[in-house]
This record gives C-alpha cells, sequence and structure tokens, in this order.
C-alpha cells in the first residue's frame, strides 16, 4: 500500500483559513494516496511567543521545561488540523511525539531520534485514518518529552518516513522549491527539478535554508526521495534523489551565499604538530563550530590559519583563541567580521576539471577579491567582503547557470 | 513531613506578573510546609481560544481531539510556572497530568478520576522540588490524554491532596472566600470563616460558583480541609472542613440564587405509578439534569409535575416532555423561564424547627410570591419570580444573618 509522509510548516498552518488549505490538499492527496501521515509544526509565531516568555521569565530557562513548553505548540496545531480533517469528512487522528512512537536521547532541546515504534501509527493507517503527527517532539526512555532543535519538525517528517518506509516525503514550505541562487539576488535564479542528496546537504549547510541539514542527511541515508514544494501553489517542487538522473550533470547546479560568517585569523603560530589540534580541540570543547579552516604555506617555520564560524559565535570564538594563544607565545589574533561565504555546488564538479579556475577567473574580472578558498569534491567556497558577496553569486550563477 | 497543595486558577496565571505572584507567594509558603505541590489552570482566555478555533474548524469537533488540545493550556501555564520558580531559586519541576500520575476513565472532556499513581510526585518532593502541575487533565489506560471537564483543575488538586494525604488543599481563587451571600446583592454579606462540606456542597450546587461541587464532594470524603482564598491579597479565605466546629451552629449559614433556571409543569397528568418514572427515565437518558421535583396534591386523581432545569437545558427538556406526554395523554405542558430559585443553607436547620416558617413568613411579608418550595435536611429553596429574586436574597439575608 503506498504511503507519503507531507510536512506542513508553521506558516502552513498559521491560522484557520491555512488549515483549511491543508486540509483541501490532504484531501486531493487521498486519490493518489492510499495512506498518508501528515506532520506539522506550530502554528507560525507561537513557539517565538513561548520562548520569548520563558526568556522574560528566567535568564536560563531549564531545557526540561522548555521542552514540555514548546511541544504544546505542535499539538495545538496537529489537533486543530485533525478536527478541520474530520469536519471535511476525512477521518484522522493527530498523535504527539510520544503517542508517534518517536523515541528520542535525553538532551533536551536538541535530543536526537533514537529510533521509531510503529505500532500506533500502523494501527491507525491500517484503520484508515490520517495520522497527524506532532512534528519536532518525542520522548526519552523515561517517557520525559523531548524537542529536536529548530527546524526539527523536518526531521520528524523524515525519520517516519524513512521508519515506515515510505513512497516519498514531501515538505511544505513557503517558497516553491530549491533554486540555482537566492531569487533575491539572482532574478534569473531557475528552480531545480531535481537535486542530489549531496548537493542539497552542501546547499543546506552551506546557507540555503530550505531544508535543515541532518533532515537531508537522513533522508540520503535511507535513500528516501525528499520533495520540498510550495504549501501555497501547484508547482511540482523540487525532487531530492539519490543521483541526479542526467548522465552528464552540469558541474555547477547552485550558487549559495552565506553571510552570517565571521573569520578570526591567528598569525604567526609556530609550525610545528599539534597546535592546530590543540587550538581546536579547545573550540570544540566549548562547542563552537568552526565551518571554513584554512593553513598557509608556512615560512620561517611559522604559520597561519584563518577558520570561519557563524557570527553569532564569533565573540566567543574570538576569546577561546585568544587564551589558547597564550600557550603558543607571540602569535596574532585577529578578527573580522565584515565577510560572506560565497559557494557553487554540484556533483558534475566530480568528472569535470578546471571549474575552480573558471571560479577565481570570473570573480577575478568583476575585480572581486578573493580572501579565502576551502574546497570540498562537489563544492568550491571562497570567502569575500560583504559588500562583494550579491555580486559575487550574480557573477558566478552567470557563469556556470546562465 | 507536612505537605500542601495549593491550586492556581486561570486569573491567577494570566500574565506574566500574575505568574510572579504566585513564585513569590510559594517563596512564602515554603517556610510555613516541607512539602509544596502546585496545581494550574490554564491562563485566563487560553482555553475559551482554543474552544473558539475548534468550533471554527467544526460543528462537533471529536471529544479526543478536543482534550488532546484544551490539555496544552495547562501544561504551557505549569513550565512557566516552574520556569519562573526555578529562576527565584526555587527547584521546580512541572508535570502534566500523566506525570503525576492522574489515572481516569476514558470519558473524552469530562472524564472521571480513577485512581492516582504517586510514584512520580513522590520522588520529586523528596527529592525538595516544588512539584507544579497541570490542572484539568489526566490519561486513560491507553495512555491517550483526558480532561476532567470544566472546573476540572480544583478536582486535580483535592485529588492529589487526598491521595498524597496532604494537610491541606487551597484553592486560589479571584474572591477572598465563600460568603453569606453573594455580596454584588447583599452588600452586609460576611465572609464565612469556616464552613461544613455539607453546607458547601449545598452552596456549591445552588449557584454559588466558587467551588466545583464534585471537588467538594471529594475532598468530603477524605475528610481534607480545604480553603478558598483570594490569589490576590493576604486574607485568611473560608476553610471548609467537616463538620463546623461551633457546638450550636446558626441556623442558615448563608444565601444563595440561581437565576439559569427554568420551571416546566406537565399539568392534569393521571396520577397512577408508573408516569413520573417513565418521564424522568426519558429526561435522564437525554442527559438533561433535572434540579427541584415538585409534585401537588392529586385532584381527582390527576395530579401536577413541576420540575426545574438549567435554563439551557429548557427548551430540549420541553421537547422530551412534550414526546412523553403523548402517552399519558390529554396532559398540558407549560414552560417558565422567568423564575429564580433562592435557598438558604445551614447544617443547623437539622436540629431547629421553624426555618422554613419564617422562610415563608419574611417573603410574604416582603409581598414576595412563592411560586415552588424543595427542602433538604440542611436547605430550604423556594423559586420566585427574577423580578423579585435579589430582593429575596436580601430578605432572608437579613431574617438570618443579619
Amino acid at each position: 500500500m503506498s504511503l507519503v509522509v507531507k510536512k506542513f510548516g508553521g506558516t502552513s498552518v498559521a491560522n484557520l483559513d491555512k488549515i483549511r488549505g491543508v486540509v483541501k490538499r490532504v484531501s486531493t492527496a487521498r486519490s493518489s494516496w492510499e495512506r498518508i501521515i501528515v506532520v506539522v509544526s506550530a502554528m507560525a509565531g507561537e513557539t517565538d511567543k513561548l520562548i520569548r516568555f520563558a526568556h522574560a521569565l528566567s535568564p536560563q530557562p531549564v531545557g526540561r521545561e522548555m521542552d514540555l513548553l514548546l511541544t504544546s505548540g505542535e499539538r495545538i496545531a496537529s489537533s486543530l488540523l485533525a478536527i478541520a480533517l474530520d469536519a471535511a469528512g476525512i477521518p484522522a487522528i493527530s498523535l504527539t511525539g510520544g503517542q508517534a512512537g518517536i523515541l528520542t536521547e535525553g538532551a533536551h532541546t536538541r535530543a536526537r531520534v533514537r529510533s521509531i515504534r510503529p505500532a500506533r501509527i500502523l494501527k491507525e493507517l491500517n484503520g484508515g485514518k490520517v495520522v497527524v503527527a506532532a512534528g519536532f517532539q518525542g520522548v526519552d526512555e523515561f517517557d520525559e518529552e523531548t524537542t529536536l532543535g529548530r527546524g526539527g519538525s523536518d526531521l520528524t517528517a523524515v525519520a517516519l518516513a524513512a521508519a515506515l518506509e515510505a513512497d516519498r516525503c514531501e515538505i511544505y514550505t513557503d517558497v516553491d522549491g530549491v533554486y540555482t541562487a537566492d531569487p533575491r539576488i539572482v532574478p534569473d535564479a531557475k528552480r531545480m527539478e531535481q537535486i542530489s542528496f549531496e548537493e542539497m546537504m552542501e546547499l543546506a549547510s552551506l546557507g540555503a535554508k530550505v531544508l535543515q541539514a541532518r533532515s537531508v542527511d537522513l533522508a540520503a541515508k535511507y535513500d528516501l526521495p525528499l520533495v520540498v514544494r510550495s504549501a501555497f501553489d501547484e508547482g511540482e517542487g523540487t525532487l531530492i534523489i539519490p543521483e541526479s538522473t542526467g548522465i552528464e550533470s552540469p558541474a555547477v547546479r547552485g550558487v549559495s551565499c552565506d553571510s552570517k560568517q565571521s573569520k578570526l585569523t591567528i598569525s604567526a603560530v609556530p609550525d610545528r604538530p599539534g597546535i592546530a589540534a590543540a587550538l581546536f580541540g579547545q573550540l570544540a570543547e566549548k562547542s563552537i563550530m568552526v565551518d571554513m579552516i584554512v593553513q598557509n604555506v608556512s615560512e620561517n617555520s611559522l604559520t597561519d590559519i584563518s577558520i570561519t564560524v557563524n557570527s553569532d559565535m564569533a565573540q566567543h570564538a574570538e576569546q577561546i583563541m585568544v587564551e589558547s594563544n597564550e600557550s603558543f607565545g607571540g602569535a596574532t589574533i585577529s578578527r573580522d567580521d565584515d565577510i560572506a561565504k560565497v559557494s557553487v555546488v554540484g556533483v558534475g564538479m566530480k568528472s569535470q576539471a578546471g571549474v575552480a579556475a573558471r571560479v577565481f577567473s570570473a570573480l577575478a574580472r568583476s575585480r572581486i577579491n578573493i580572501m579565502m578558498i576551502s574546497t570540498s569534491e562537489i563544492s568550491i567556497s571562497v570567502v569575500v567582503r560583504q559588500a562583494d558577496s550579491e555580486n559575487a553569486v550574480r557573477v558566478l550563477h552567470k557563469e556556470f547557470i546562465g
């Protein structure tokens, strides 16, 4: 029996009219799918309101209480949707994270999914009901409520789809798919009909923000076809699949930009083993996620190491590096917040040489200075001044996509 | 170890400032009590908002979904209070109905408490925490969420206090106690320092609305001292106890008035056994709660039966009686919505004769016509015209209380 999991974000259930819109979508989908699971986020604004309340009452609200507080948003949205489906003659039942069998680790506010206990969902699906699962939440081994972190409803949808071997998982959002670049920067940007998991992973983590990277990773692991599409129109969206089907993929599929980056440089470090390890060990211990890392060629046994981190963490990271520096002796720490990271991504790069050269010369022709370079098998990222970033995206989009 | 259960209603946690007010009360209470359980309702207005949403989406929302929807309100209030207590340096944990071990029957939207499984609460109390329990909710044997009906948070508080053998249960509300009459009608009305369970039961079910009758009943069953007091001032409130302590209780403790009553009369019924049974059987089957029942002395083997019901149900009750009447033949059904029920209540009536006579003569002196009379061991109720009801309350309050 065919099974689809459809996930609707907060803007798709923001008010009663939008909830009625979801009912219409589910009603239509019943002619194509034998079994349907709907995963919902909290009504737009509700989670932020509850977070604001909690922070007004406490500078550091306890994680366990935050989880119990925030899961209410998704519970409300899922019951309301079940009520609306039932009123439209579609048998439906809403299930909380615990009832839906989503078991997680105990780490509050950012729990990882441990396993899915599918008995209850299967019973309801087999009874002919549309199951409406509250996203973003689960329970730990002691039956304590947990949440999966921001964007966690995507993860709920993908995890349920993987566990129940759904035919596909559809993420409804306020954009109509994944684009070759941000259409606000590049008006010519095109919606991609298909993209590979690998490419989507690079785009998601490089700032495309359409899909949470953890969810793409999980879908890839289970070879689960994932679709990103608009909740508000009938477009086909973008299909994310194990491998692009074209025999010759284009070298570059998309161009992304992340302006929320800061660059930290530790200059004139003695170039001997163990120093980088000590530095990054300190950062990891304080949960600072390092994005790009570039080490310059050493001169006179001294070397420069530059890293980029999310701007929110830049000050904290700088402080840690200054403290570490005391043990190296004599190095200089500098921080630069006026940067952006621009990346080109495409599985085709694997087999096509010269992409890097084309990136550099295209940017040079437009007199855009490159401050750092980092490459992976399927992406090339450059750090540029923030003032140059939008132009860099346009130049690279024109160069590779048109 | 001493234990108190304190219940705060929706107006007492209506906003963040009020929640901080509850924190102060709990903080003060810690010097008098070794263990504290706080039960909270949803923030004022939240439950009504969710009900409005559900009814906008469906003419008849499914009970199971309503319960899942509405329990969120109390969960939010209890987590926020736990966060605020913790921020004030008071170790606290919030528990949902299920976590607090409140097991109910499966009847959604009006479940009865079946038993309390106290292990988790005891563990948290023994660990030195203030337990904040979400009111109004429980789980049934299948772990489905249930609600206890309107006013159910009082019941949560009393049930927990009874099961854990608390020293007392305090109900914080927006009035500062139980009065000898409604102070809006009788400016001289006095707050009672003590009242017996029996008297409170009569007053609660006769329309005093301070405490839900089911909660008083449960507290009486377990001899649990219950206090009604203001959430907004420091008054002592009213203590509700097994028996009034005075050796000679006054005949009348309070005067109450219920204007939401309608009178239904079936006239000229053949006076033979079984007819009343058939009529009330029909009403009970349709869940119509009958309040007063008066059958007149029969003449020529014909009799009149008058009943009063809540005005909300009057039309439905009339319809049922008209249908039943077809099988009796020849009787007339009439309905009168312009009535009110005024009652005097007091355990002392048991031993003092002549209270009824004083009621009737006091009303007669003020030319208030009595339409129906009904008595119990500790109360006398009369039905009068609505226009006369407030005056009747004042006259009777003056006659018996002063």
